[in-house]
């Protein structure tokens, strides 16, 4: 075990005003009524206004944990940005978010953490450790997506999939006799599946100057579902089961899994392959969409929300991200 | 202080076969015989071959540092991808770089940590957190940086700066009777000059499908020198005399400075204003320009290589970066 006595002392969210609801994703995928519904199971998902900046979403998300924490942004010493999408190439988003909670002059670190889906888990992992060591005190760590931007409206199967928004949890250090610890953490990538969730555009390799400039198709986010499936459902079993082992827990003693909603395909793997209970599922696709990195926080701030999870409870974040990564943590909150 | 036990097992760097001379450079920039070299001090600096990939130019320097350190892949268990440029919007550069090793079966984690043009920096900060407290052994951390394909070659200040390459440093962890440990590092961001350097386009703000999509200028590395340069000065100072404070030393003390090679200009400023001596500086600038965040793994990988750097001397890492970001790490190496 790599127990770390580190705690999640506040969660928020920030999702934009605009929804789009099945019926009208059917109308815009020129699909017939219900279609959208029975292939993602999403009800409704939230797209960002033409021009809502994703640092300014993350920067509402942020204010929000900020205050579920009864903290302000000068008791944090750190915040890390931890999106699959970003504003603009250079700088990261994080100095971004920083510049939109109007602390431009505060000198608090500011950087990004990008494992595309699984970008917040890594980022709880990664700096809960560095709260143990001590090297911060309290880190705000935000995710913060606008997918609806990149969306190929041609491959309606991913199209119908996404929606927009921002979450954030601000961590600190946990009395070791008190309930609220990291217990593990395990991230696995298999760059094998590389291909299988792209957008190719936007770096050094398609570069508008470059020999290869990219298409509009580029800039478009491209996935082969069955693919990332099929790997997933090969890899996920004896990945959750080392986790569980490495947090010498079992997953009927995990209260709530907070999955990354990737799809409902994926939601209905981890609970065929898993043995997860749907009532241990904390399910929030209908109403989000897969929100990509934002979409565990945003699971978890609508459990602790809702009373599902209560301080001490044991939750495993869960799930997988392009790379093909695999990523869970198991903690007590 | 927060020491850390931990030690740099190895250093590697890859650099393209093509390289431009101050006179080439002069002569694409329309400018007199001379110009180029007067301004920036670059004799020479290397640049990718067209369609020449960032993550198996990382791969390369990767390898390289893994040979130094006597390790291979195995032996690693999470590879970090440290640069302020992408290979491409989604996924993050890492998971390209164990593709390029051959690795894609592996498992082995990867992410990427952006903090610009001290994202190597920042990932041997955090990164050494992690193999303190055990989450990881091995790390490998590896910059590859393409800046050639983004610069503005209207803005000959900025376009005769940079360079191209990669570098990579394999960490772990140390005897604490040994000479190696991390003694002190510190990070301190002023979104205030978040302007100051952008490459604008490349994710959701000015993507091609929004309201406001981006001019081919946008994909451009856009610099305003004179205003980083003023914030660093004031800045700087302050910054470095805290850092030695809470690594317990002095300048003095300090047997190399290997520094962000940003401009000849934030060379001199480290020297004026810091009293660092011109022997302690670690200058690659005439041979590699800047680098983006390979510049600082450059310098120690060169520092290393010529015998200037030794077991258990005292190093200080240093740099600013787009955000406006100051970095700084302690170690005796």
């Amino acid at each position: 075990m790599n127990i770390r006595n580190v705690k999640i002392l506040g969660t928020g969210e920030y999702v934009p005003a605009t929804t789009l609801t099945d019926l009208e994703m059917d109308e815009r995928l020129g699909m017939p009524p219900g279609w959208s519904r029975r292939t993602t199971d999403v009800q409704s998902r939230h797209f960002a206004a033409p021009g809502e900046r994703a640092a300014v979403m993350g920067a509402r998300a942020a204010e929000a944990a900020l205050e579920a924490a009864s903290l302000a942004l000068e008791d944090v010493d750190c915040l890390v940005c931890a999106s699959g999408t970003r504003q603009q190439a250079l700088p990261c988003t994080a100095v971004f978010i920083q510049e939109a909670m109007q602390a431009g002059q505060s000198g608090i670190p500011a950087f990004d953490i990008d494992a595309t889906c699984l970008s917040f888990l890594t980022a709880l992992d990664v700096m809960s450790s560095l709260v143990a060591v001590g090297r911060y005190r309290r880190v705000l760590i935000v995710s913060a997506e606008i997918a609806s931007v990149g969306l190929d409206w041609t491959h309606k199967e991913s199209a119908a999939l996404f929606g927009d928004g921002a979450a954030a949890a601000v961590i600190g250090p946990a009395d070791e006799a008190g309930p609220s610890r990291i217990l593990a953490a395990s991230l696995r990538t298999y760059s094998a599946g590389a291909a299988f969730s792209e957008i190719r555009a936007g770096g050094t390799l398609r570069h508008p100057d470059g020999p290869t400039p990219a298409a509009a198709q580029d800039y478009r986010f491209a996935m082969n579902g069955p693919a990332i499936f099929k790997m997933a459902s090969r890899l996920l079993p004896d990945f959750a089961r080392e986790l569980l082992t490495a947090s010498d827990t079992t997953m009927a003693a995990i209260q709530a899994v907070v999955p990354h909603q990737g799809s409902a395909l994926a939601m209905r793997l981890l609970e065929r392959k898993l043995g997860i209970a749907r009532e241990q599922l904390v399910y929030i696709t209908p109403t989000r969409g897969n929100t990509i990195a934002a979409s565990i926080p945003m699971g978890l701030h609508a459990a602790i929300g809702s009373g599902r999870v209560k301080r001490g409870d044991r939750v495993l974040l869960l799930g997988t991200a392009a790379g093909l990564t695999l990523g869970g943590v198991v903690l007590d909150y």
